[in-house]
């Protein structure tokens, strides 16, 4: 997907009016798009450490560091990006599957269907 | 660990004599640091397109693209990282632990308990 | 743990009062153990499958079949295993996090936590 | 794929002769289908414990034990499960592809590939 084109926290989170939903947002406190903006730096941070390591994986195959330690900083870069995932999926949970549940019905069952797919790619990956 | 530290290839394929081994592996036709460097290039451009997949994903945070979406993103960089896992472990395979099966005995069962760990650390992470 | 120790769908559903909540379970159509129970047959044949599996295992190893046919239904178990596992996170995400966000606040970030450490284990199993 | 059609261990590790195979393999002292037997008890013992677990899972759906309870104990059978698969992966190189080695040539090249390609169906299940 070109990011030009992929769907934005505010879209989900605040559905039809785009113009109403940030300031209900700022209001609820955390939810929508703010609850995941104040959370940004964090996942930044973390998204670089991730890119250090595997600038790190590099260096070792050009030096030709033995396989075995070359594998040892993948499973440590995977890791890495799993527990990124996990606090992705835990503020997606408390955000937006929580804001469907207020809606109910249809618009819930769908919400956990997503999140539930999402969770299904993770494990096999 | 410190590149500088590390283990390379040839210190671990080659075992006691440093001066013999790099001749004897040329004569084996790819097995050893020789084998391993003939993928390089192919290991190489496969992190460099990692790098460039944690670089996307710091962009969708930055612009708030919404979570389901980043969770796709990160599934595709996590089995990246795998298939690089497997690519590098096969060939340490068909090297290593084929020259430790020429010597036997303990020298292989170290061998294979390593590689057993390895996997193990890649199907934890 | 043992299952007679164990908390059961409903206690966790219906908070403090059991005497009052299986009645409302009732009315919500759905929400809590009984929309837990009407999955529980279709649970129920996908473990005894699993069982079978296993079972067949057992006597793959017993008539020595080739280690790497063992390991590809060893792979099909374990899918079996995290399928199960999504359907049941799939179904508590429904009931117990959407009844958690009605109340909010700290019982809501509760759930979620709890949620995103099975799946934590999930991940890393 | 059905048992009565399924290669055993002494087809794959002896090759094309099967009245000398055994008879080879007690003097290489544990290569082959006697050092995968050696280690059946293990193996068979482990997976009643799985198979155990697994009338668990039945046990705590019949009762309604709560989700997240049930999602604990699937994490360690499918880790149980995991465990059991690395100790044969462990065996399978110990034993056919040191014995593939020393043929080298296609013959490594493909017991290889066939071991890299059973990780990775463990890595994505």
């Amino acid at each position: 997907m070109t990011t030009t084109q992929a769907r934005t926290e505010a879209d989900h989170a605040h559905g039809a009016d785009p113009h109403t939903a940030p300031a209900a947002a700022g209001h609820q406190g955390g939810h929508g798009p703010h609850g995941y903006s104040a959370q940004k730096d964090a996942h930044l941070k973390r998204l670089r450490r991730i890119e250090g390591q595997i600038r790190g994986l590099q260096r070792m195959v050009d030096e030709d560091v033995y396989c075995i330690d070359v594998l040892t900083q993948v499973s440590a870069s995977t890791k890495a990006l799993q527990s990124f995932a996990l606090s992705l999926l835990e503020e997606h949970l408390r955000h937006c599957v929580a804001a469907a549940a207020e809606e109910g019905g249809a618009e819930l069952d769908a919400k956990v269907a997503e999140a539930t797919a999402a969770i299904s790619r993770l494990l096999r990956s």
